[in-house]
């Protein structure tokens, strides 16, 4: 089934607000199994809209359509709906009670204005919005059926994944529910990932499996998009999938789904009743950072300290060093744990090439980390610009970290190293 | 004259790819005082890609298409361009001169492929690009001019400033140069920003004046766009107004076009001979990361401390203070100072409500800053949420500096701020 995404609003036609609605809803069609087959743009515009939704008609299966739901003069999706599928528009009694009723629990009067948001083409199919006043709905123009979201992105992405979704696979005749399975790595670049699963998909009998990658650097996802007639159906197809690809992949997946690489840290941390201080210098304090936003993380994160002065860095943690090198890296992250008390103290120390930034700059890593039985001392050369440099450095100290606590090798080469 | 954007290319389309070449095409049209009607993306399909020139041309003055030029077989622009325009396709010797050129300054044989990248459409005007292999053209399609330029970010901005602005705004009719002023501010929020500019766009005579905002919490951008007949023009008609919105804005001008506040902050530490530690708690590092980010900080800022707990920082700094308190910044900003020989040393210590996130939840911000003539400490409590708090402590300890070190009052209050 081929789908068309319309996106109505002058702050996305004028650039004003980056157009990040479309690849979501884009990215989340296309994991479903249909096939996006055009993306179009219009202002808050009345004659725009109406010329897009009869283009649309003519183009496409379905349309999903999003924005121009809110309560104000310059939201016309509604009406404009309502003109194109040659109907009135009419009062939906439901949402305008659900509506009052949002205002009451907040002690306020229900603006005037708001009534708009409850007047629906006559005979669209309603589309709940279960955190939001602005509701969708369905209709049909010219014998192609749209489906209207709103701009805001948390209400769209709840309402695309529980009501839109099963109802464009319903309708194209694809098997009722998707799942999707997502494998977060460091180390390993898209196309060696590419050759890595190679035949992923051929592996569940009848088809409903489809891979893609989505590269962050330093981290590449990998997602798996399954297809099936029931939720039975997708554990069975996913299980020996998952396995496969844990285990081609191996050490490399940092994380699964909804977690992060610096939760996994600290998860593998708690469980041995473990704490941790870090001592930074090119990386400025990411490191600290990323840990610190994961919520609980203050028990575990005793301390950090960040200079890019090697003196700084030194008396900082209660030592004297030289330069930055893997021997100072060695005496400020053991000087840090006998400092902080905690039982883990890792050190990222790097030095850049010298000379103007420019896109073959490499710079030199040096990890140390201090735990309660030893140290270990990781080397690595990473090249491709400062801003580069400094993002592998973080991800490579927080890798360490995890590869460390889950007993795993810290020395295993990344492609973006050079020696 | 109404432009459409015409962005192709499947990773675009289905979303892999966020599409910030609209949004940036989008704004410099619109700071131009171009009209931009609508937006059309489509994959790397032939029959898709005709369809949609065809479209456009029938729509717009003139279309802006970005993507589809690159060496390889999924790349149709050129060729697609050539079939609505009914034209063939024919080399541009001087073009594949270049690339030949390109290729042999790096010592590699230029890839077969590339000589694609040079065939252009029959008659079609060439579009230089000074930084890499796609070059650009204009064509017309059914009486409507078509400006091709590549989908790699770096090389569109630069050949729409240089090449297709200029073109755009010589067949509008429009007065031929344009510059644009930025002021960022923080402290006042978009509606009241709107409220002390205005009458800004009326001060100059003749026009040619327009005022936006993008707000990017904490921090809020007023743009001034100008167009006039020559850099003459634009510097008379600019002077006032500028002068006049840094008088209206007053001290929350925190810098203006590609200055940052923490590259404010490093220049006016510089300009006294100054040196700076940080210590923070829940901002998690993000101070120390925003100003070690500046290239040269290295030899200002000494040391950052981080830690969410009272008794790991107080020691960090080597004193010793309970919990989190203006009293305890005191003590921390001032230990800091003595224990890393900074000029200057900020505190920035938050105190979140108690319970779960929630949009509604605040948090008490103190910064304490210690400086050669004695100590500041400013109070404020900021609401929305954990990342919002967050957000603000990091912006208002950076302002905080700024202001103390370019003498303006440090407790002047802002618009997020709840007494």
């Amino acid at each position: 089934m081929r789908v068309e995404i319309l996106c109505t609003g002058d702050e996305i036609l004028t650039g004003k607000t980056i157009n990040t609605n479309h690849s979501h809803i884009a990215q989340r069609l296309g994991e479903a199994g249909l096939e996006v087959c055009w993306g179009t743009t219009v202002g808050d515009d009345r004659a725009a809209l109406l010329a897009a939704f009869r283009l649309a008609a003519a183009r496409a299966d379905a349309v999903v359509v999003n924005g121009g739901l809110g309560p104000t003069v310059d939201d016309l999706s509604q009406e404009v709906a309502a003109e194109a599928a040659g109907v009135p528009l009419v009062l939906h009694e439901p949402w305008l009670v659900r509506m009052e009723a949002f205002y009451a629990r907040r002690n306020r009067p229900m603006p005037l204005n708001n009534r708009k948001q409850a007047m629906l083409p006559e005979g669209a199919e309603f589309i709940d919005n279960p955190i939001g006043t602005a509701c969708g709905f369905a209709v049909a123009i010219e014998g192609t059926r749209f489906y209207f979201t709103p701009g805001v992105p948390r209400e769209m992405r709840r309402m695309l994944d529980e009501q839109v979704l099963p109802r464009l696979l319903a309708s194209s005749g694809l098997q009722g529910v998707t799942r999707l399975k997502r494998f977060h790595s460091f180390g390993i670049g898209e196309s060696r990932a590419d050759e890595m699963l190679a035949g992923i998909e051929a592996m569940a009998p009848g088809g409903g499996v489809k891979l893609g990658f989505q590269a962050h650097y330093p981290q590449l996802e990998t997602k798996v998009a399954v297809r099936g007639a029931d939720q039975d159906e997708l554990d069975r197809k996913l299980a020996p999938i998952e396995a496969e690809i844990r285990r081609r992949l191996g050490n490399f997946v940092v994380a699964e789904d909804g977690q992060t690489l610096e939760s996994v840290v600290l998860d593998a941390l708690r469980a041995r009743g473990g704490s941790l201080a870090a001592a930074e210098t090119f990386t400025g304090g990411a490191i600290a950072a990323r840990l610190l936003q994961v919520e609980g993380s203050e028990e575990l994160f005793r301390r950090g300290l960040v200079s890019r002065n090697p003196g700084q860095l030194a008396a900082a943690a209660g030592t004297t060093a030289g330069e930055f090198s893997p021997p100072m890296a060695r005496a400020v992250c053991l000087a840090l744990q006998a400092q902080s008390g905690a039982t883990h103290a890792i050190a990222v120390v790097v030095t850049m090439d010298a000379g103007t930034d420019r896109t073959d700059a490499g710079g030199a890593i040096t990890i140390g980390l201090a735990e309660p039985e030893g140290i270990i001392v990781r080397e690595a050369r990473l090249v491709g610009g400062r801003e580069w440099v400094r993002l592998g450095a973080v991800e490579m100290g927080l890798d360490c970290l995890r590869r460390h606590l889950l007993g795993l090798p810290t020395d295993e080469r990344l492609d973006f190293e050079r020696r």
